[in-house]
């Protein structure tokens, strides 16, 4: 194989009570990447389109991730990268987690698998160093192995893989407005209340617990965010609104997508997504904040191969 | 039926990263009850044995546990009761949660089952506010259900039960040295930092997922409390020793049970639980800490019924 194309998938983080350790992988909202073998040793990027991103391969999320990989493994040739970006930087649903996880991803594929989908996880956290300062997770584990995944440690690392229940979906809305994770970040508090935190853990047990006996009730009940979702809200316009109007709608839940501004919700079927996705729309279209809306099934796969070149 | 034996199992709380919503049901430790229909309304504990607690119906926590199940259903008949306690107060392994637990368990059944297991854990609960101000189910909930229980909410109450794993055995070791719950609780900080409460539900998420998959070693991975036993393992004596000797002897975790004295670790196979307890038992011997210890499989059933008189 000489040359790979794969569909790299958005993810939501932070999924409710699942602060820095749940998420989840879309299937609609994704970039694709081609990534071809050269006789050049070494990784460069060739293309980016659809972002002004940097082509600099250490200053690219995609190249340093790959780099870190190819420290490990020997490679008697180079890789050539184009990126073909739909998911916005700063959306919330994972832009640099796509491009870092496609690196590894298709590159592993042309090397002849010496990894496996897990093992690749360590190798996209340095992309997600290099865009956010810090090495997490959060959402190349789900564009790697589908479904959801459960964080538990992230030193030592140990991410669980958690089959989705087949009939869940998600809706999530972007309101292309401006939010710095820096900024997510510095309004979290460093304390919280233990009574708050036992009321999260719970929340963590119960959504755990619903995912493995495709509860949705259970699932539904267990979308709590006690501890951040109170702040963080606050930066994103018409929160409230837009959560109020998933759940009247049939929503088992809903909340913040990774550190925001996207606000992601999760229902049974695609019937309610749909629905849901036209009551958040009609409430940004009257706050006039312009908006974009994703309705996706749970990816069960992760990263996927549209063709290769033999 | 006009009388009815039960076993009424002991049971471990606030298990590990789990504090306040996970507990488990014990198979080999647990009281007695015999509950019998009589002429005369209403609820009289007639023989208390092995324990000095209070025989007044309304001071009793059986009694009041009935009390509040006999609110909601109409009884033509009375209730006498026999405890035979073989579970210590204080020792941390639900001694007044099996009495609560079996007082409603064995008069439902006289009664002809008008609550479901689950739909009785309400009523058992208002005997352990009477024994610790607090209406909690960590305790009741699995004496009544077996197996593991996740208390994923208070109020409202929503109890999840969760099988356990078929190898997975219990060792606990009970100081016979008095502590208060209310002292163990008026140790606790009001507070945490947000970085351990991430921990602390990143294991929760990681141990109900174990459960789910009978995967012994995430079980394992996941049972470390970060918030609460470091500063309650203060008031037990020896706790580290023996922690650190159930570890030695292939333990996959060990923690306090409830509030303690007590401390409990579990492990794959009575082999293992076996040598864990003769381990635990050496380093209280040469500390000359007197002790009981028992090992058990988790039980699947909860309160058991032991014999019934038509």
């Amino acid at each position: 194989m000489n040359e790979i194309k794969i569909f790299c998938p958005a993810t939501i983080a932070n999924l409710s009570c699942g602060f820095d350790v749940l998420g989840l992988c879309l299937d609609t909202a994704g970039d694709e990447m081609i990534i071809k073998k050269s006789n050049t040793k070494g990784v460069r990027i060739n293309k980016i389109v659809g972002a002004d991103l940097p082509l600099e391969t250490e200053n690219n999320v995609a190249g340093v991730s790959l780099l870190a990989m190819l420290e490990e493994v020997e490679a008697d040739f180079g890789f050539e990268i184009e990126i073909y970006k739909n998911i916005k930087a700063g959306s919330g649903i994972g832009s640099s987690a796509a491009s870092s996880a496609g690196a590894v991803f298709g590159a592993n594929e042309l090397l002849g698998k010496p990894f496996t989908r897990k093992e690749l996880i360590k190798f996209a956290m340095q992309g997600e160093k290099l865009a956010s300062g810090n090495a997490h997770a959060d959402n190349v584990a789900p564009a790697l192995l589908g479904g959801f995944t459960l964080v538990r440690s992230s030193n030592p690392l140990d991410v669980i893989r958690i089959e989705s229940p087949e009939e869940l979906f998600a809706t999530v809305i972007h309101p292309q407005i401006e939010l710095k994770t820096s900024d997510a970040r510095s309004v979290l508090k460093k304390t919280v209340s233990l009574k708050s935190a036992i009321t999260q853990w719970g929340n963590v047990g119960g959504l755990v617990a619903g995912l493995y006996t495709k509860d949705y009730d259970l699932i539904g009940r267990s979308l709590h965010d006690e501890i951040i979702e109170p702040i963080r809200s606050l930066l994103i316009p018409g929160f409230n609104l837009i959560k109020n109007s998933a759940l009247e709608n049939g929503a088992l839940g809903a909340g913040i997508s990774g550190s925001g501004p996207s606000i992601f919700s999760l229902c049974r079927g695609n019937e309610i997504a749909q629905k849901i996705a036209a009551g958040m729309g009609k409430i940004y279209d009257d706050l006039d904040v312009p908006y974009e809306i994703h309705v996706s099934k749970i990816n069960p796969d992760g990263i996927k191969i549209i063709s290769t070149n033999p």
